[in-house]
C-alpha cells in the first residue's frame, strides 16, 4: 500500500544543460560587453535550461495564494485580528489586494485557495474552501496540524499545480494572520537555534509585542525541539507541529512544480519557510527556484544568507501574498526579452573587441 | 547681455507637498499593514508631489540616449575600439541594442542624439548628428572640450527636454567608448580624491588594463586638480576639462527636466557623474530624481553612498545606455498601480487593527 505522501520523493524534472550552455554562448554574441547585463544574463540561461530551448519566453505566469488561520493567534502574537484572513480572502476575490494589482500588471493567472479559516469568507467559491479546520490548533498547546491535515494541505498544493496547463513560472503567495510565527518556528526548529532569532514585527507589532512574541515562540520551540531533532523527517515534523496549512500547501506546490518542470519564484519570509521544508525533502528543488526579494521582516536576510541566496529585489517590502514575487516578474520578462531580441555583434556590424 | 548658460540657474519646479502628504495618508487606508510595501509607497508619494495629484500615473516615459567619443581613448583606456560608438548608434537606430528592447518593453518614447563621434553613423538622421567635434580632445593633453563645445553640449541636452511634450519621467542614457574614464575623472576632481579610487574595468579591461587606466587617470587629474579646485564653478570646470559631450548633454537634460517639472530616473556610473555636476549647479535637482540601480562598475557604490542614495536595483549590470533605468520603469509603474488600484480597508470591509 502506498503512503499518501509518497509523491513527495518523486524526482525533480530534468534541466537541459545543453540548452543552458547554448544560451550562455549566445549571450556573448549580443551587442553588449560580455557579462554587462549581470544577473539578467544568468536568468536567461536558467530559463533556457528549464524550457529546453535557447530563447526562452515568459508569458504564462500562475499566481496562487493559499490562506489559512493560525491557532497560535490565541497567544496574542499578531498586530491584526484573526478574522482579517477571511476578510482578505474576500478582498482577493474582489480584486482589491496588492497581489491582484500586481497580477493584473503582469497578466498572470491568479487564484486563491482557502485551506481553513476561523471566519468564513463571503465571496469565495465553495470549491476553493477546503475546510481543513477552523485554522490550525494552538501550537503552544498541541501540534498545529494532525497528520491528516498535514497530508491534505501538502496535497492541496500539489493539486493546484497539477491543474495548471502550460505554466512557465509559479508564484505561491500566502495569507494567514499569525503566519510569521509559524515561519519563525519552522526556521528555528530546523536550525536548532532560539526562535527569538527568527522573530520580528510581522504585520506591525510594537517592540513590546515583539518581545512577547519571542517569549511565546521560544516556549513553543522548547516544547517541540527534541521531537523535531529526533524525527525521521525533521522538516515535515516542524511543519506539522507549528503549521500552518498555507505553508504546507505552498511546500507541496513547490515540490510538484519542480517535478513537473515549472520553475518557482519564491516570495518572502513565509514562503521561504515553505521552500526550506520542501528543499529538505527534495534538494534539487533549488535548481528550479528563483528568489524574488529580501523581506523587511528582519530574519529573512539571515535565512537567505543561510540558504546562500541573493534575491533579485530588496525594497523593504513585508506584505506577503506573493507580492514581492509578482513585482519581480517584469524583471524576468525583461531579461528574456533582452536575450531574445537584442542584435548580435555580427548582425549589427559592431566590433566586439579591441 | 545674457550668458548662454544663464538658464542653468533657473529654479527647479515646485513639488506639491500637499499632494504628497495626501498620498501618504491615502497609502495608510489601503488593505495592507502600514508601510508593508516599503519603498514602493515612497515612490507613490514622490510622484504625487511631482504630478500635483493624489493618484499619479506613469504612462509617458521618454528615453534619450546621448552619444559622443572620447579623445582620451588615445591613451588606451578602453576594452573596445572607438568606432564602436558610431556602430552602436546605428544599432540604436536599427532597434537592436539593449536599451531598444527595454524601451519597447515599457512603451517608452525612445530617441538618440549624437553629439560627436570619430566615425560617422550610417543610419542616424542628419538632424540627430550634432558634430560638436570628432569626439572630445584627449584630456591628457588639453581640455576635453572648448567652452563653446561645453555650452553646445549642455544646451543640446536642454533642447531635447524642451522638445518633450507631456512627459512623466525622463531617462538619460549614454554611449561613448571611454566614458567611464570621463566619469571617474569628474568624480575624482569634484571629491579631490585620487582618480584611481574611481577607476574600474568599464566595458571589460583586464587587471593590467585597469592598472594602466588608473595611471592615466591619475596623471590627468594631477594636470587639472588645482584648476578645478580654484574654479568659480568646479563642476563645470571638471566637466569641460574631462568631458564628455554626452555627459554634458545629460547634465543639461537633467537640469531642464527639474526646471520643467519632469522627474529623472538616473541610470548608472556615467549618468551619476552627469547628475553630480548638475546637482552642484542646482541642489534641488535631488528632489526631482530617482536612482535606478547600483552598477557593477565598482566605484558606483561609493559614489551612491557619497550621495547618500539607495538605488532601486542591484543586479550587477554595467551596460549603460540607460538600460538600468529602463529596467526599473515597471517597478515604478507597479508602485503607482498599487497606490491607485488597491482597495481601502473601509471599501473592502477589512479590519485595520486589533
Amino acid at each position: 500500500m502506498t503512503h499518501p505522501l509518497d509523491w513527495l520523493t518523486t524526482p525533480c524534472a530534468r534541466i537541459d544543460a545543453d540548452s543552458a550552455e547554448a544560451a550562455r554562448a549566445y549571450q556573448n554574441t549580443l551587442t553588449k560587453p560580455p557579462g554587462s547585463l549581470g544577473r539578467l544574463e544568468e536568468i536567461a540561461v536558467q530559463f533556457a535550461g528549464w524550457q529546453h530551448c535557447v530563447k526562452p519566453e515568459l508569458n504564462r505566469v500562475a499566481i496562487r495564494v493559499f490562506a489559512g488561520d493560525h491557532g497560535l493567534c490565541k497567544q496574542n502574537i499578531s498586530a491584526f485580528p484573526q478574522q482579517v484572513t477571511a476578510q482578505m480572502i474576500d478582498n482577493f476575490v474582489a480584486g482589491g489586494a496588492a497581489i491582484n494589482v500586481l497580477s493584473r500588471f503582469c497578466h498572470a493567472d491568479f487564484d486563491i485557495l482557502n485551506l481553513g479559516t476561523v471566519a468564513q469568507p463571503a465571496l469565495l467559491a465553495a470549491d476553493k474552501n477546503l475546510h481543513l479546520g477552523a485554522g490550525t490548533a494552538d501550537a503552544s498547546e498541541q501540534p498545529a496540524m494532525t497528520q491528516e491535515q498535514l497530508i491534505a494541505a501538502l496535497n492541496a498544493g500539489r493539486d493546484q499545480v497539477d491543474a495548471l496547463a502550460d505554466c512557465q513560472l509559479f508564484i505561491g503567495g500566502e495569507m494567514g494572520i499569525g503566519n510569521t510565527s509559524s515561519a519563525s518556528l519552522i526556521y528555528a526548529l530546523l536550525a536548532d537555534r532560539p526562535a527569538a532569532e527568527f522573530a520580528g514585527p510581522g504585520t506591525g507589532l510594537s517592540i513590546a509585542g515583539v518581545t512577547h512574541k519571542e517569549t511565546v515562540l521560544n516556549r513553543v520551540q522548547d516544547k517541540y525541539q527534541v521531537q523535531v531533532r529526533t524525527s525521521e523527517s525533521p522538516a515535515l515534523a516542524a511543519l506539522q507541529l507549528c503549521g500552518g496549512f498555507e505553508i504546507a500547501a505552498i511546500c507541496g506546490a513547490y515540490l510538484r512544480c519542480a517535478q513537473r518542470g515549472i520553475p518557482v519564484l519564491v516570495d518572502g519570509f513565509i514562503t521561504s519557510a515553505a521552500f526550506m521544508v520542501a528543499q529538505s525533502l527534495q534538494p534539487q528543488l533549488r535548481d528550479w527556484s528563483l528568489f524574488a526579494h529580501c523581506s523587511a521582516e528582519p530574519a529573512h536576510r539571515n535565512v537567505l544568507e543561510q540558504l546562500n541566496i541573493q534575491p533579485l529585489l530588496d525594497l523593504e517590502m513585508r506584505l506577503g501574498e506573493g507580492s514581492g514575487a509578482a513585482l519581480a516578474v517584469p524583471l524576468l520578462q525583461q531579461a528574456l526579452a533582452l536575450h531574445g531580441q537584442m542584435a548580435t555583434f555580427t548582425g549589427a556590424g559592431v566590433d566586439d573587441r579591441l
